[in-house]
């Protein structure tokens, strides 16, 4: 477990500083849950009590449409965070689900142990504040990639700033993402050089 | 000027308690800017240096597609915040523009005003950190309606949210929200239960 947390400490401290006896006071309240390839670890309208910090693995966050169809709209890797925030603060019930696309180790925050970090680490409101700024800029991006760029755009900015996309994402959860048919993907990907 | 600041004041309070001594130091550094309906305040590609609170009026937010063309994403009404907050923080160009769509009046905080206020203002890094929360989840909830519902349906979400929308919002602004032909919308228009 050490090795895990060491790894969310450095995560954390690319952001703010925290010294050692307020880390290992906040330590002792979290823990590790290890989930298998495939898992549903959340679904749309369940309540989300659960933030993550992914040590291990990978995972996808989607919606379902009206007709029931997934829509994959986030793949969360080692060294970042995932949960449905807004269900997470608000108590309210999710409005996407989250599934584990390998075997994946994840660090578990409850939602007092987050109030509690915000208001008793020394650091805690400013890393609160920075963190929701840097996934708000992720989404403001994904926006602006959605309204702006074609299919061909967008596969070609994943597969750059993610190169391991290919080697990992099944091509249906890719397609899912880019919002075309598996079919349209293959055609896509004959056209991107590597 | 002093009701603008007393309306932002009440604005922020419903977030943290500020105090009368640190207002008045902070607002002593606020100034406002009146802007003309159909003005730009902010260009793709400029720097943004200022965030904006909305005392009066209606700004528009869009992105320009890869063909030049407008898609409006966001419409900022009076009593809400404006900027390109990733352009603001980050130093870096805006990814979208930002025109008034009535005469408005706006409060303007600069760069370094926001950080004097973080590190400042008691509450400074909790507001900002529920400020960064409400905006993160305004963009969930646009993600979530892009990725799972119709146009009709967003239509239908938008003049329950905001019923002024087809008072104050010219059609063409509303269609390319939508992402929609002026057409399209004036058919959907016409199956809306007002």
């Amino acid at each position: 477990m050490d090795s895990y947390l060491n790894q969310f400490r450095e995560y954390l401290t690319r952001f703010v500083e925290i010294d050692d006896g307020e880390w290992d006071n906040f330590t002792s309240m979290l823990r590790i849950k290890k989930v298998k390839k495939k898992e549903i670890i959340l679904r749309k309208d369940e309540f989300c009590n659960e933030l993550y910090f992914l040590a291990e693995g990978l995972l996808r966050i989607y919606f379902l449409d009206e007709f029931g169809e997934e829509k994959t709209f986030h793949f969360a890797p080692e060294n970042s965070l995932a949960t449905d925030y807004e269900s997470f603060l608000k108590k309210t019930p999710s409005k996407f689900s989250i599934q584990a696309i390998e075997d994946t180790i994840l660090i578990v925050i409850s939602s007092e142990m987050l109030h509690y970090g915000f208001e008793n680490l020394k650091n805690g409101e400013k890393l609160g504040r920075i963190l929701a700024q840097e996934y708000f800029f992720l989404l403001g991006c994904k926006i602006h990639m959605m309204y702006t760029k074609s299919p061909y755009q967008r596969y070609s900015e994943l597969i750059t700033m993610y190169p391991w996309v290919s080697q990992r994402i099944p091509q249906h959860f890719i397609a899912s993402y880019l919002n075309i048919s598996s079919v349209h993907l293959s055609r896509l990907k004959r056209r991107v050089v590597f």
